[in-house]
């Protein structure tokens, strides 16, 4: 690689849609199948997602929820029950219709066996999932209830792009049923702290929590949290939502129990999820014009080692080093768990790049003379230079320099956002800062919830993205209608 | 709980197809759902399979393979490029054909925006995956290619039964491509070789390796290789399969590559699966009258404190002893994780058969009077006396216990395949064994894989299981045809 050039062709700068395309690819991440809408999740890419898994899984854990798996299907009337919510989600999704293929006219095989009512592959489970709960819910000792399920969904997008809109996605839905509005409340808050805590202390990536406006509420909710995140190309990403559902879904569902003064009283329901999207949001939120940045704490593997073979009698010494270092890399632990460390043998070129590329935090390179100096040449991710370092100042530092990445990261990124959020008490300096498709950034304004509001947002491309929940209560004017308020929300141009 | 009534009505000896179904429930593992064919896994069997994935994605990962992610629907001319793949799914898939709804003449919704071509939701992957591994296979250097993927699987099954066969289940696909027929073969039994060791060490679990006939081979594949275990009732199960498929799938799909001199060949591929099957293999080869009976290796949680409250002042001691001794168990560890321990706090009737119908390996009571003496009241789920114990035993030795109950309870298994593992050598006793409705167990004989073999079988209802891998080499004839043979069978009823 020539000096001055970067890896990725588009930088950031040029053509920020096609950069992110360009590393999704260079990175080995994921790409499109030949079904359409549908990824294919490569091993590196799924790494990422395992890892995150892991670790929101126990977050789930910790907060007392349980693993369980609902079916994939969803038959038609159970979506039916709730008139929003399926109004939300008929317009895109998969019908299952029939049951077996059987010769067709042609010779070719074609749909036989046609279901009686037909089948919804699930764009979110709260239909069958509350079907259950009606079941398992007759008196208050049974609350609260408080399920997750790892699952696949399927929503037929028009326009997707790897990671942050496919027809098919993987996520996590959480589902709780609750005696009281106030504890379902709660619980749609501490849901809310979970995935920022993990968007943050995992992700690196600082997000607003705040609630949605009405006009951009999940189908049915009541109220909908969410965290919001800022992008390299300053638009907003919607990275996890928290539901508080009321009692609408447990009316629709039947789902009711007997309090403990025999009165018969509905649930109070909550759903959360996040999804592979947060993987696209990874990508934008740190990655430069030479490819993936990762985060340490969510790297499939932390540290790389390539031996430099100069084919003659240094080689087995070059690989036995290389052995023995991986041995003590492994030992070490970063963030609760080993340090993932691995040896890249292959005798083919660019290799370096191959890993610059990938994302891999630590990349040493062993030769003949580095072995007697007893040290390696280092090369971090996030820095341009590489250098020496000593074996032993090596192993010593080396989950200390992991975790000063992980806060790198978050901490450059949070001053990407700072920067790149304005506050504006007038229409025409807000018409300004979205017009065009010039990089504009979070603007924050005084605001009522209103349909005159929609309607300037519209041709500007604009939406709101929550109302934040921290430090949002001083007077001033809608900027919309001029009416007095006291609440301030994020307006952006969002994934 | 009166003496000598069990928990489980109808008994096994009773009626062992009705006391699984009831052990399923009264250890709330899992339950239909309404969507046809489809159950829901409770948390409590979720928890099984959770473990079980654990377990087996380590073993996969130490054997060099990774994991991925691969569309849910198979278009449908994909399906058919192989045609005995076909053949053996398309009587039983769901198909997909529209992807939205709309208003209905009726007011109702109905199925709109027909697909061109219909998706077929993935009864199994080989067509998807393969159709990627021809994308990204081009030389030798990219072999082998060592894919696993977790996933939900659909094969519209008509007679379906928790865990054991389901219209939708969970399950790891293995897929590999090698550079050569060796390389191939190899794979196909060292995943085998993966699923026993996991069968016999994990879930105690002993399983009988061996190779399929051809009429019980996987649609497509030149050999499949099975684990068979017997169940309680002395009927087979497959636990397991791991599929040597040649250069079918390869040629089906064009998966080739240039060789290192420079020609081009085919690849040889190889796929194999466990599912959430395996669970249903673990309640039928351990459980009792009493419910659910677990290895404690694959228990979600293994130690269950029931403080005895006696609504007297010593309430606050006797929790407070609880709670240090969860603890401390918290700190040990068995088979390399924490031991998982929980007080059961609840206010209800029957607490203590709750957990023993549930498997919990290790039930402690603890009351006033235990505290005096520093112990407890301890009942291992294995046998039918609970005993009293002091607190520094009990802590010392709680790790061994655990892997004593493992033990026993494999060599239990064990010892039931053996004395129910017949020879036979000629018809006569080999029918007499199967007749009627009576348990039979397994029957091992010479055989020829011939058409007259299936005919006489069939209205035994008795399969060919596998030809074991093991000792298989001593002369005898055929006893379906008095052929001269050196290879013997495993013939039993199975699920």
């Amino acid at each position: 690689m020539a000096k001055n050039k970067t890896a990725i062709t588009p930088t950031r700068e040029q053509d920020y849609p096609e950069w992110y395309q360009q590393v999704v690819k260079a990175a080995d991440l994921a790409e499109n199948s030949p079904v359409r809408g549908c990824m294919v999740i490569k091993p590196w890419g799924y790494g990422i997602w395992e890892n995150m898994q892991r670790d929101l899984d126990k977050m789930f854990k910790d907060t007392g929820h349980e693993n369980a798996y609902f079916p994939l299907f969803i038959p038609k009337s159970f979506l039916e029950k709730e008139a929003e919510h399926v109004e939300g989600f008929a317009k895109e999704c998969a019908v299952v219709t029939h049951h077996r293929l059987e010769p067709g006219p042609d010779g070719g095989l074609v749909p036989a066996g046609k279901l009686e009512e037909p089948l919804i592959v699930r764009p979110t489970s709260e239909m069958i999932i509350g079907s259950m709960f009606a079941k398992w819910v007759q008196s208050y000792r049974d609350l609260p209830l408080k399920i997750n399920q790892w699952a696949n969904v399927v929503r037929w997008e028009l326009r997707t792009r790897l990671f942050l809109r496919t027809a098919e996605f993987l996520w996590q839905e959480g589902h709780t049923a609750h005696a009281t509005k106030e504890e379902a409340l709660e619980e749609t808050r501490l849901m809310l702290d979970v995935y920022a805590d993990f968007a943050e202390n995992f992700m690196a990536m600082p997000v607003i929590k705040g609630e949605k406006t009405e006009g951009e509420r999940f189908p049915g909710a009541e109220m909908t949290l969410s965290i919001e995140a800022m992008m390299q190309d300053r638009k907003a990403l919607q990275a996890g939502t928290s539901h508080f559902l009321g009692q609408n879904f447990a009316k629709a569902q039947e789902i009711s129990f007997q309090d403990s003064e025999g009165g018969e009283s509905h649930a109070w329901t909550t759903s959360w999820g996040v999804s592979t999207r947060l993987v696209g949001a990874l990508i934008m939120t740190h990655s430069d014009d030479d490819g993936l940045v990762l985060p340490p704490k969510l790297a499939p593997k932390h540290v790389v080692i390539i031996p430099v073979l100069k084919g003659d009698d240094t080689e087995q010494k070059v690989l036995d080093y290389c052995e023995s270092l991986r041995s003590e890399i492994r030992e070490l632990q970063y963030a609760g768990r080993p340090i993932e460390c691995w040896i890249d043998k292959r005798d083919v070129r660019g290799k370096k790049w191959d890993h610059v590329k990938k994302g891999v935090p630590i990349r040493l390179e062993v030769g003949p003379r580095d072995i007697e100096n007893d040290g390696v040449f280092m090369a971090r991710r996030d820095q341009p230079k590489a250098s020496g370092v000593s074996r032993s100042e090596l192993l010593e530092t080396l989950p200390d320099v992991l975790q000063q990445m992980q806060d790198g990261l978050f901490e450059r990124a949070l001053q990407m956002q700072k920067d790149n959020t304005k506050e504006f008490d007038n229409l025409d300096d807000f018409k300004k800062y979205f017009e065009g498709d010039k990089p504009s950034g979070f603007a924050l304004c005084h605001f009522t919830d209103v349909p005159e509001m929609e309607e300037i947002l519209k041709p500007l491309k604009v939406t709101p993205r929550c109302i934040p929940l921290a430090d949002n209560d001083t007077p001033g004017k809608c900027i919309f209608t001029g009416a007095d308020t006291n609440k301030r929300a994020i307006f952006a141009k969002a994934y």
